[in-house]
Protein backbone atom coordinates (compact mmCIF):
# COMPACT_ATOMS: atom_id res chain seq x y z
CA UNK A 1 0.00 0.00 0.00
CA UNK A 2 1.33 3.89 -0.78
CA UNK A 3 3.05 5.68 2.14
CA UNK A 4 0.88 8.76 3.23
CA UNK A 5 2.27 10.93 5.88
CA UNK A 6 0.84 13.89 7.90
CA UNK A 7 2.83 16.76 9.11
CA UNK A 8 1.27 19.12 11.68
CA UNK A 9 2.46 22.57 11.16
CA UNK A 10 1.59 25.33 13.25
CA UNK A 11 1.57 28.86 11.22
CA UNK A 12 4.22 30.97 11.98
CA UNK A 13 4.06 34.76 12.39
CA UNK A 14 6.93 35.24 9.99
CA UNK A 15 4.98 33.45 7.71
CA UNK A 16 1.92 35.96 6.83
CA UNK A 17 2.06 38.73 5.12
CA UNK A 18 -0.25 42.44 4.85
CA UNK A 19 -3.42 40.54 3.77
CA UNK A 20 -3.49 38.95 7.00
CA UNK A 21 -3.34 35.54 5.43
CA UNK A 22 -0.07 33.17 5.05
CA UNK A 23 2.27 34.53 1.93
CA UNK A 24 1.89 32.00 -1.27
CA UNK A 25 5.19 31.48 -1.37
CA UNK A 26 5.48 29.63 1.76
CA UNK A 27 3.58 26.79 0.95
CA UNK A 28 6.23 25.35 -1.19
CA UNK A 29 8.11 25.41 1.80
CA UNK A 30 5.53 23.37 3.29
CA UNK A 31 5.15 21.05 0.79
CA UNK A 32 9.13 19.95 1.59
CA UNK A 33 8.59 19.42 4.96
CA UNK A 34 6.13 17.20 3.65
CA UNK A 35 8.53 15.26 1.34
CA UNK A 36 11.39 15.16 4.48
CA UNK A 37 8.56 13.22 6.80
CA UNK A 38 7.47 11.46 3.82
CA UNK A 39 11.03 9.99 3.17
CA UNK A 40 12.04 9.50 6.96
CA UNK A 41 8.87 7.77 7.52
CA UNK A 42 9.67 5.32 5.23
CA UNK A 43 12.82 4.71 6.37
CA UNK A 44 15.56 7.03 4.43
CA UNK A 45 15.95 11.03 5.07
CA UNK A 46 16.95 13.08 2.68
CA UNK A 47 20.00 13.88 4.70
CA UNK A 48 20.91 10.20 3.69
CA UNK A 49 19.91 10.68 0.57
CA UNK A 50 22.31 13.77 0.55
CA UNK A 51 25.11 11.52 1.99
CA UNK A 52 25.11 8.99 -0.13
CA UNK A 53 25.41 11.56 -3.23
CA UNK A 54 21.57 11.26 -3.96
CA UNK A 55 19.90 14.98 -4.79
CA UNK A 56 15.91 15.28 -5.66
CA UNK A 57 15.96 18.74 -7.56
CA UNK A 58 13.18 20.63 -8.26
CA UNK A 59 11.83 20.80 -11.60
CA UNK A 60 8.31 21.90 -11.45
CA UNK A 61 6.00 22.68 -8.71
CA UNK A 62 2.38 23.46 -9.03
CA UNK A 63 -0.08 24.97 -6.00
CA UNK A 64 -4.02 25.62 -5.65
CA UNK A 65 -5.15 27.72 -3.23
CA UNK A 66 -8.82 26.98 -2.57
CA UNK A 67 -8.84 28.71 1.18
CA UNK A 68 -6.40 30.96 3.29
CA UNK A 69 -4.16 30.10 6.49
CA UNK A 70 -3.74 31.97 9.20
CA UNK A 71 -1.26 33.04 12.12
CA UNK A 72 -1.01 30.11 14.45
CA UNK A 73 -3.51 27.75 13.06
CA UNK A 74 -2.66 24.16 12.88
CA UNK A 75 -2.58 22.56 9.80
CA UNK A 76 -1.67 19.39 7.97
CA UNK A 77 0.08 18.38 4.66
CA UNK A 78 -0.81 14.75 3.44
CA UNK A 79 2.05 13.74 1.08
CA UNK A 80 2.09 10.94 -1.11
CA UNK A 81 4.60 9.61 -3.79
CA UNK A 82 2.13 9.64 -7.11
CA UNK A 83 5.13 8.13 -9.80
CA UNK A 84 9.02 6.94 -8.70
CA UNK A 85 11.00 6.47 -11.30
CA UNK A 86 14.79 5.95 -11.56
CA UNK A 87 15.64 9.23 -12.79
CA UNK A 88 12.30 11.57 -11.91
CA UNK A 89 10.16 10.95 -8.94
CA UNK A 90 6.40 13.09 -8.26
CA UNK A 91 5.13 14.09 -5.05
CA UNK A 92 1.74 15.41 -4.46
CA UNK A 93 0.16 17.03 -1.68
CA UNK A 94 -3.01 18.19 0.30
CA UNK A 95 -2.98 21.20 3.15
CA UNK A 96 -5.87 21.04 5.69
CA UNK A 97 -7.11 22.97 8.33
CA UNK A 98 -9.89 20.90 10.73
CA UNK A 99 -10.39 18.28 7.60
CA UNK A 100 -10.76 21.17 5.01
CA UNK A 101 -8.74 21.44 2.51
CA UNK A 102 -7.05 24.67 1.84
CA UNK A 103 -5.01 23.86 -0.82
CA UNK A 104 -3.42 21.63 -3.15
CA UNK A 105 -0.10 20.61 -4.89
CA UNK A 106 2.41 18.44 -6.84
CA UNK A 107 6.15 18.42 -7.39
CA UNK A 108 8.35 17.28 -9.76
CA UNK A 109 11.85 16.23 -8.95
CA UNK A 110 14.82 15.06 -11.54
CA UNK A 111 17.69 12.41 -9.59
CA UNK A 112 21.29 14.06 -9.75
CA UNK A 113 24.07 14.05 -8.26
CA UNK A 114 25.69 16.15 -5.91
CA UNK A 115 26.97 18.38 -8.90
CA UNK A 116 23.62 19.52 -9.98
CA UNK A 117 23.62 17.11 -12.97
CA UNK A 118 21.43 14.25 -13.75
CA UNK A 119 21.74 10.73 -12.71
CA UNK A 120 19.90 7.35 -11.87
CA UNK A 121 18.77 6.28 -8.41
CA UNK A 122 21.02 3.46 -7.03
CA UNK A 123 19.28 0.14 -7.10
CA UNK A 124 18.00 0.23 -3.11
CA UNK A 125 16.81 3.67 -3.28
CA UNK A 126 14.55 2.41 -6.40
CA UNK A 127 13.43 -0.35 -4.21
CA UNK A 128 12.84 2.03 -1.18
CA UNK A 129 10.67 4.49 -3.58
CA UNK A 130 8.65 1.43 -5.31
CA UNK A 131 7.64 0.06 -1.50
CA UNK A 132 6.53 3.81 -1.03
CA UNK A 133 4.26 4.09 -3.74
CA UNK A 134 2.81 0.36 -3.42
CA UNK A 135 4.81 -1.32 -5.74
CA UNK A 136 6.64 -3.39 -3.66
CA UNK B 1 0.58 45.95 -27.63
CA UNK B 2 1.01 44.05 -24.88
CA UNK B 3 2.92 45.57 -22.21
CA UNK B 4 6.27 43.18 -21.31
CA UNK B 5 8.45 44.70 -18.07
CA UNK B 6 11.67 43.78 -16.95
CA UNK B 7 12.63 43.18 -13.49
CA UNK B 8 16.59 43.13 -12.54
CA UNK B 9 17.06 41.32 -9.07
CA UNK B 10 20.51 40.48 -7.61
CA UNK B 11 20.26 37.12 -5.66
CA UNK B 12 20.69 37.50 -1.80
CA UNK B 13 22.62 35.50 -0.05
CA UNK B 14 20.23 34.53 2.31
CA UNK B 15 17.99 33.64 -0.88
CA UNK B 16 20.30 30.18 -1.50
CA UNK B 17 20.56 27.30 -0.04
CA UNK B 18 22.33 24.10 0.73
CA UNK B 19 22.70 22.90 -2.56
CA UNK B 20 24.60 26.15 -3.13
CA UNK B 21 21.86 27.41 -5.16
CA UNK B 22 18.73 29.59 -5.10
CA UNK B 23 15.70 27.46 -3.17
CA UNK B 24 12.83 27.03 -5.31
CA UNK B 25 10.37 28.47 -2.77
CA UNK B 26 12.14 31.92 -3.79
CA UNK B 27 10.81 32.16 -7.57
CA UNK B 28 7.08 32.47 -6.84
CA UNK B 29 8.63 35.70 -4.65
CA UNK B 30 10.75 37.14 -8.25
CA UNK B 31 7.38 36.62 -10.16
CA UNK B 32 5.33 38.73 -7.72
CA UNK B 33 8.31 41.35 -8.21
CA UNK B 34 7.83 41.24 -11.83
CA UNK B 35 3.64 41.34 -11.00
CA UNK B 36 4.31 44.23 -9.04
CA UNK B 37 6.41 45.95 -11.79
CA UNK B 38 4.34 44.99 -14.58
CA UNK B 39 1.22 47.19 -13.11
CA UNK B 40 3.25 50.42 -11.67
CA UNK B 41 4.40 50.43 -15.38
CA UNK B 42 0.83 50.45 -16.46
CA UNK B 43 0.27 53.04 -14.17
CA UNK B 44 -1.30 51.88 -11.49
CA UNK B 45 0.40 50.36 -8.54
CA UNK B 46 -0.37 46.88 -6.64
CA UNK B 47 -0.42 49.38 -3.23
CA UNK B 48 -2.58 51.68 -5.59
CA UNK B 49 -5.03 48.74 -6.10
CA UNK B 50 -5.42 47.84 -2.75
CA UNK B 51 -6.48 51.39 -1.55
CA UNK B 52 -8.95 51.60 -4.08
CA UNK B 53 -10.47 48.14 -2.08
CA UNK B 54 -9.26 45.59 -5.21
CA UNK B 55 -7.28 42.63 -4.49
CA UNK B 56 -5.40 40.18 -6.41
CA UNK B 57 -5.60 36.80 -4.81
CA UNK B 58 -3.29 33.96 -5.80
CA UNK B 59 -5.36 30.66 -7.19
CA UNK B 60 -2.73 29.13 -8.88
CA UNK B 61 0.81 28.76 -9.23
CA UNK B 62 2.71 26.64 -11.50
CA UNK B 63 6.95 26.83 -12.09
CA UNK B 64 9.39 24.98 -14.20
CA UNK B 65 12.65 24.80 -13.58
CA UNK B 66 15.25 25.10 -16.28
CA UNK B 67 18.75 26.04 -14.28
CA UNK B 68 19.38 27.19 -10.84
CA UNK B 69 20.56 30.65 -10.05
CA UNK B 70 23.08 31.55 -7.32
CA UNK B 71 24.19 33.77 -4.76
CA UNK B 72 25.29 37.54 -6.36
CA UNK B 73 23.91 36.29 -10.19
CA UNK B 74 21.52 39.37 -11.60
CA UNK B 75 18.78 37.59 -12.88
CA UNK B 76 15.86 39.43 -14.84
CA UNK B 77 11.96 38.38 -14.15
CA UNK B 78 10.26 39.05 -17.75
CA UNK B 79 6.51 39.55 -16.58
CA UNK B 80 3.57 39.54 -19.07
CA UNK B 81 -0.72 39.40 -18.69
CA UNK B 82 -1.85 36.86 -20.66
CA UNK B 83 -5.31 36.70 -19.40
CA UNK B 84 -7.78 39.83 -18.20
CA UNK B 85 -11.02 39.47 -17.22
CA UNK B 86 -12.90 41.48 -14.37
CA UNK B 87 -13.41 38.24 -12.51
CA UNK B 88 -9.81 36.77 -13.01
CA UNK B 89 -6.14 37.56 -14.21
CA UNK B 90 -3.48 35.40 -15.65
CA UNK B 91 0.60 36.44 -15.34
CA UNK B 92 3.47 34.77 -17.25
CA UNK B 93 7.18 35.14 -16.55
CA UNK B 94 10.47 34.08 -17.81
CA UNK B 95 13.50 34.65 -15.62
CA UNK B 96 16.49 34.92 -17.59
CA UNK B 97 20.05 35.13 -16.70
CA UNK B 98 22.38 36.48 -19.63
CA UNK B 99 20.11 35.50 -22.22
CA UNK B 100 19.44 32.01 -20.57
CA UNK B 101 16.24 31.25 -18.82
CA UNK B 102 16.18 29.72 -16.10
CA UNK B 103 12.82 29.29 -15.43
CA UNK B 104 9.04 29.68 -16.75
CA UNK B 105 6.06 30.87 -14.40
CA UNK B 106 2.54 30.95 -14.53
CA UNK B 107 0.06 32.62 -11.78
CA UNK B 108 -3.88 32.78 -11.72
CA UNK B 109 -5.13 35.46 -9.89
CA UNK B 110 -9.23 36.11 -8.45
CA UNK B 111 -10.44 39.08 -7.74
CA UNK B 112 -11.39 40.35 -4.01
CA UNK B 113 -12.04 42.91 -1.95
CA UNK B 114 -10.44 43.65 1.46
CA UNK B 115 -12.46 40.97 3.19
CA UNK B 116 -10.99 38.40 0.82
CA UNK B 117 -13.82 37.75 -0.92
CA UNK B 118 -14.86 37.44 -5.01
CA UNK B 119 -15.92 40.66 -6.36
CA UNK B 120 -15.57 42.18 -10.11
CA UNK B 121 -12.83 44.61 -11.04
CA UNK B 122 -13.94 48.64 -11.58
CA UNK B 123 -14.33 50.04 -14.95
CA UNK B 124 -11.69 52.01 -14.59
CA UNK B 125 -8.90 48.72 -14.21
CA UNK B 126 -10.64 46.69 -16.61
CA UNK B 127 -9.61 49.14 -19.30
CA UNK B 128 -6.40 49.41 -17.41
CA UNK B 129 -5.74 46.10 -17.58
CA UNK B 130 -6.96 46.01 -21.35
CA UNK B 131 -4.59 47.97 -22.41
CA UNK B 132 -1.69 46.09 -20.32
CA UNK B 133 -2.77 42.87 -22.76
CA UNK B 134 -2.73 45.38 -25.48
CA UNK B 135 -6.59 44.71 -26.72
CA UNK B 136 -7.27 48.42 -26.03
CA UNK C 1 8.88 30.01 39.58
CA UNK C 2 9.48 31.36 35.75
CA UNK C 3 8.17 29.82 33.04
CA UNK C 4 10.85 28.54 30.92
CA UNK C 5 9.61 26.65 27.29
CA UNK C 6 11.02 24.29 25.22
CA UNK C 7 10.41 24.18 21.23
CA UNK C 8 11.57 21.80 19.04
CA UNK C 9 12.21 22.67 15.96
CA UNK C 10 13.90 20.55 12.98
CA UNK C 11 15.62 22.55 10.34
CA UNK C 12 14.05 22.93 7.22
CA UNK C 13 15.94 22.90 3.85
CA UNK C 14 14.26 26.65 2.95
CA UNK C 15 16.22 27.70 5.86
CA UNK C 16 19.80 26.70 4.97
CA UNK C 17 22.13 28.95 2.73
CA UNK C 18 25.01 28.02 0.63
CA UNK C 19 27.02 27.95 3.31
CA UNK C 20 25.81 24.66 4.19
CA UNK C 21 24.26 25.91 7.32
CA UNK C 22 20.88 27.68 8.49
CA UNK C 23 20.93 31.43 7.85
CA UNK C 24 21.37 34.40 10.71
CA UNK C 25 18.37 35.79 9.58
CA UNK C 26 16.55 32.63 10.95
CA UNK C 27 16.70 32.58 14.05
CA UNK C 28 14.99 36.05 14.87
CA UNK C 29 12.20 34.11 13.26
CA UNK C 30 12.41 30.58 15.47
CA UNK C 31 13.08 32.87 18.51
CA UNK C 32 8.98 34.00 17.74
CA UNK C 33 8.17 30.29 17.61
CA UNK C 34 9.76 29.95 21.34
CA UNK C 35 8.13 32.95 22.07
CA UNK C 36 4.54 32.02 20.71
CA UNK C 37 4.84 28.49 22.65
CA UNK C 38 5.61 30.44 26.24
CA UNK C 39 2.48 32.60 26.13
CA UNK C 40 0.53 30.11 25.06
CA UNK C 41 1.67 27.63 27.63
CA UNK C 42 1.51 30.34 29.79
CA UNK C 43 -2.51 30.41 28.61
CA UNK C 44 -2.97 32.72 26.50
CA UNK C 45 -1.77 32.70 23.11
CA UNK C 46 -0.44 35.67 21.22
CA UNK C 47 -3.30 35.65 18.66
CA UNK C 48 -5.77 36.35 21.69
CA UNK C 49 -3.42 38.76 22.83
CA UNK C 50 -4.56 40.50 19.38
CA UNK C 51 -8.06 39.79 19.53
CA UNK C 52 -7.89 41.81 22.65
CA UNK C 53 -6.18 44.56 20.54
CA UNK C 54 -2.78 43.87 22.39
CA UNK C 55 0.21 43.89 20.27
CA UNK C 56 3.88 43.26 21.49
CA UNK C 57 5.52 45.63 18.72
CA UNK C 58 9.57 44.11 18.16
CA UNK C 59 11.98 47.38 19.22
CA UNK C 60 15.27 45.45 19.61
CA UNK C 61 16.30 42.24 18.93
CA UNK C 62 19.90 40.74 19.97
CA UNK C 63 21.89 37.16 18.66
CA UNK C 64 24.92 36.08 19.50
CA UNK C 65 25.90 33.19 17.26
CA UNK C 66 28.16 30.05 19.01
CA UNK C 67 27.73 27.42 16.15
CA UNK C 68 26.10 26.59 13.67
CA UNK C 69 22.84 24.40 13.05
CA UNK C 70 22.65 22.16 9.48
CA UNK C 71 19.70 20.45 7.55
CA UNK C 72 16.98 18.51 8.86
CA UNK C 73 18.61 18.86 12.82
CA UNK C 74 16.88 18.96 15.97
CA UNK C 75 17.24 22.38 17.80
CA UNK C 76 15.39 23.61 20.76
CA UNK C 77 14.62 27.06 21.57
CA UNK C 78 14.81 27.38 25.49
CA UNK C 79 12.17 31.06 26.29
CA UNK C 80 11.97 32.79 29.28
CA UNK C 81 10.60 36.22 29.79
CA UNK C 82 13.26 38.51 31.86
CA UNK C 83 11.55 41.40 32.33
CA UNK C 84 7.67 42.28 32.21
CA UNK C 85 6.52 46.01 32.51
CA UNK C 86 2.82 47.20 31.61
CA UNK C 87 4.64 48.74 28.51
CA UNK C 88 7.69 46.92 27.79
CA UNK C 89 8.58 43.41 28.06
CA UNK C 90 12.19 41.29 27.42
CA UNK C 91 12.47 37.70 26.40
CA UNK C 92 15.78 36.23 26.17
CA UNK C 93 16.44 32.58 24.11
CA UNK C 94 18.94 30.04 23.94
CA UNK C 95 19.06 27.75 21.19
CA UNK C 96 20.43 23.58 21.89
CA UNK C 97 21.17 20.93 19.92
CA UNK C 98 21.77 17.97 21.71
CA UNK C 99 22.76 20.08 24.82
CA UNK C 100 25.17 22.57 22.81
CA UNK C 101 24.29 26.10 22.65
CA UNK C 102 24.31 26.89 19.29
CA UNK C 103 22.71 30.69 19.54
CA UNK C 104 21.78 33.23 22.74
CA UNK C 105 19.32 35.61 22.27
CA UNK C 106 17.39 38.62 23.60
CA UNK C 107 14.40 40.88 22.50
CA UNK C 108 13.14 43.73 23.70
CA UNK C 109 8.73 44.31 23.04
CA UNK C 110 6.58 47.86 23.37
CA UNK C 111 3.14 47.05 24.03
CA UNK C 112 0.88 49.01 21.58
CA UNK C 113 -2.65 49.01 20.05
CA UNK C 114 -3.74 47.79 16.53
CA UNK C 115 -2.46 51.20 15.11
CA UNK C 116 0.69 50.37 16.19
CA UNK C 117 0.62 53.49 19.02
CA UNK C 118 1.98 52.65 22.73
CA UNK C 119 -0.30 51.21 25.22
CA UNK C 120 -0.85 50.20 28.60
CA UNK C 121 -1.51 46.38 29.35
CA UNK C 122 -4.83 46.01 30.88
CA UNK C 123 -4.30 44.49 34.25
CA UNK C 124 -5.33 40.93 33.74
CA UNK C 125 -1.90 40.71 30.77
CA UNK C 126 0.42 42.37 33.84
CA UNK C 127 -0.89 39.85 36.22
CA UNK C 128 -0.80 37.13 33.80
CA UNK C 129 3.48 37.87 32.54
CA UNK C 130 3.91 38.60 36.50
CA UNK C 131 2.80 35.13 37.13
CA UNK C 132 5.17 34.11 34.09
CA UNK C 133 8.46 35.69 34.92
CA UNK C 134 7.41 34.13 38.75
CA UNK C 135 6.35 36.99 40.39
CA UNK C 136 2.93 36.19 41.41
CA UNK D 1 37.54 58.94 4.16
CA UNK D 2 35.60 55.65 5.04
CA UNK D 3 33.10 54.74 2.48
CA UNK D 4 29.60 54.49 3.49
CA UNK D 5 26.94 52.83 0.25
CA UNK D 6 23.38 53.08 0.40
CA UNK D 7 21.35 50.67 -1.08
CA UNK D 8 17.82 51.38 -1.92
CA UNK D 9 15.19 48.43 -2.23
CA UNK D 10 12.06 48.31 -2.92
CA UNK D 11 9.55 46.68 0.40
CA UNK D 12 8.50 43.12 -1.26
CA UNK D 13 4.59 42.24 -0.33
CA UNK D 14 6.24 39.24 0.97
CA UNK D 15 8.30 40.83 3.48
CA UNK D 16 5.33 41.89 5.14
CA UNK D 17 3.89 40.42 7.74
CA UNK D 18 -0.36 40.31 9.06
CA UNK D 19 0.47 43.43 11.24
CA UNK D 20 0.76 45.17 8.04
CA UNK D 21 4.21 46.05 8.07
CA UNK D 22 7.73 44.49 7.18
CA UNK D 23 8.70 41.46 9.37
CA UNK D 24 11.17 42.29 11.70
CA UNK D 25 13.43 39.02 10.83
CA UNK D 26 13.54 40.76 7.19
CA UNK D 27 15.86 43.57 8.32
CA UNK D 28 18.77 41.20 8.86
CA UNK D 29 18.29 40.37 5.29
CA UNK D 30 18.56 43.87 4.38
CA UNK D 31 21.89 44.76 6.25
CA UNK D 32 23.23 41.52 4.26
CA UNK D 33 22.30 43.40 1.17
CA UNK D 34 24.07 46.39 2.22
CA UNK D 35 26.79 44.72 3.41
CA UNK D 36 27.02 42.89 -0.24
CA UNK D 37 26.99 46.58 -1.36
CA UNK D 38 29.67 48.29 0.68
CA UNK D 39 31.75 45.15 -0.26
CA UNK D 40 31.56 45.52 -4.29
CA UNK D 41 31.45 49.02 -4.02
CA UNK D 42 35.27 48.87 -2.46
CA UNK D 43 35.83 46.76 -5.22
CA UNK D 44 35.16 42.92 -4.61
CA UNK D 45 32.09 41.58 -4.10
CA UNK D 46 31.72 38.62 -1.55
CA UNK D 47 31.63 35.91 -3.76
CA UNK D 48 35.17 36.95 -4.89
CA UNK D 49 36.12 36.46 -1.40
CA UNK D 50 34.39 33.16 -1.13
CA UNK D 51 36.20 32.30 -4.02
CA UNK D 52 39.52 33.10 -2.33
CA UNK D 53 38.41 31.00 0.86
CA UNK D 54 37.31 33.86 2.89
CA UNK D 55 33.87 33.66 4.42
CA UNK D 56 32.55 36.40 6.82
CA UNK D 57 30.92 34.48 9.37
CA UNK D 58 28.16 35.88 11.49
CA UNK D 59 29.08 36.14 15.18
CA UNK D 60 26.28 38.64 16.30
CA UNK D 61 23.61 40.99 15.22
CA UNK D 62 21.65 43.75 17.10
CA UNK D 63 18.96 45.65 15.35
CA UNK D 64 16.78 48.42 17.01
CA UNK D 65 13.82 49.27 15.52
CA UNK D 66 11.92 53.25 15.57
CA UNK D 67 9.51 53.03 13.01
CA UNK D 68 8.10 50.10 10.23
CA UNK D 69 7.89 50.10 6.61
CA UNK D 70 5.16 48.74 4.36
CA UNK D 71 4.87 47.01 1.33
CA UNK D 72 6.31 49.22 -1.93
CA UNK D 73 7.37 51.57 0.04
CA UNK D 74 11.21 52.71 -0.84
CA UNK D 75 14.21 52.48 2.24
CA UNK D 76 17.68 52.87 1.91
CA UNK D 77 20.07 50.93 3.85
CA UNK D 78 23.19 52.46 4.78
CA UNK D 79 26.25 50.74 5.59
CA UNK D 80 29.94 51.58 7.09
CA UNK D 81 32.74 49.24 8.54
CA UNK D 82 32.97 50.50 11.99
CA UNK D 83 35.83 48.28 12.74
CA UNK D 84 37.88 46.32 10.62
CA UNK D 85 40.75 43.61 11.87
CA UNK D 86 42.13 40.78 10.35
CA UNK D 87 40.17 37.91 12.34
CA UNK D 88 37.05 40.15 13.14
CA UNK D 89 35.22 43.39 11.34
CA UNK D 90 32.44 45.27 12.47
CA UNK D 91 29.28 46.42 10.21
CA UNK D 92 26.97 49.46 10.96
CA UNK D 93 23.70 50.10 9.25
CA UNK D 94 21.33 52.82 8.93
CA UNK D 95 17.48 51.78 7.35
CA UNK D 96 15.58 55.54 6.48
CA UNK D 97 12.84 56.25 4.30
CA UNK D 98 12.24 59.61 3.09
CA UNK D 99 15.33 61.16 5.25
CA UNK D 100 13.69 58.89 8.22
CA UNK D 101 15.64 56.76 10.35
CA UNK D 102 13.46 53.67 10.66
CA UNK D 103 15.79 50.72 12.12
CA UNK D 104 19.43 50.86 13.64
CA UNK D 105 21.47 47.67 12.94
CA UNK D 106 25.10 46.07 14.08
CA UNK D 107 26.80 42.91 12.79
CA UNK D 108 29.86 40.94 13.96
CA UNK D 109 32.02 39.03 11.45
CA UNK D 110 34.51 36.36 12.36
CA UNK D 111 36.84 35.71 9.53
CA UNK D 112 36.45 31.98 8.35
CA UNK D 113 37.90 29.38 5.67
CA UNK D 114 35.19 27.43 3.61
CA UNK D 115 35.19 24.66 6.47
CA UNK D 116 33.85 27.57 9.01
CA UNK D 117 36.93 27.42 10.84
CA UNK D 118 38.47 30.79 12.05
CA UNK D 119 41.07 32.15 10.08
CA UNK D 120 43.03 35.14 9.33
CA UNK D 121 42.74 37.92 6.28
CA UNK D 122 45.15 37.52 3.77
CA UNK D 123 47.14 40.52 3.39
CA UNK D 124 45.45 42.12 0.23
CA UNK D 125 42.01 41.76 2.26
CA UNK D 126 43.38 43.62 5.26
CA UNK D 127 44.62 46.47 3.06
CA UNK D 128 41.15 46.34 1.05
CA UNK D 129 39.37 46.93 4.49
CA UNK D 130 41.38 48.87 5.89
CA UNK D 131 40.98 51.55 2.75
CA UNK D 132 37.18 50.83 3.13
CA UNK D 133 37.58 52.07 6.61
CA UNK D 134 39.91 55.04 5.69
CA UNK D 135 42.81 53.96 7.23
CA UNK D 136 44.63 54.09 4.30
Amino acid sequence: MALETVTPIRVRYAETDAMGIVHHAVYPVWMELGRSDWLRELGQSYSEWEAQGVMLTVAEIKVKFRAPARYDELVEVHTRMREGGRRKVVFEYEILRDGVRLVEGETVHLVAGPDGRSRTMPEHLIEFVKRGIGEA
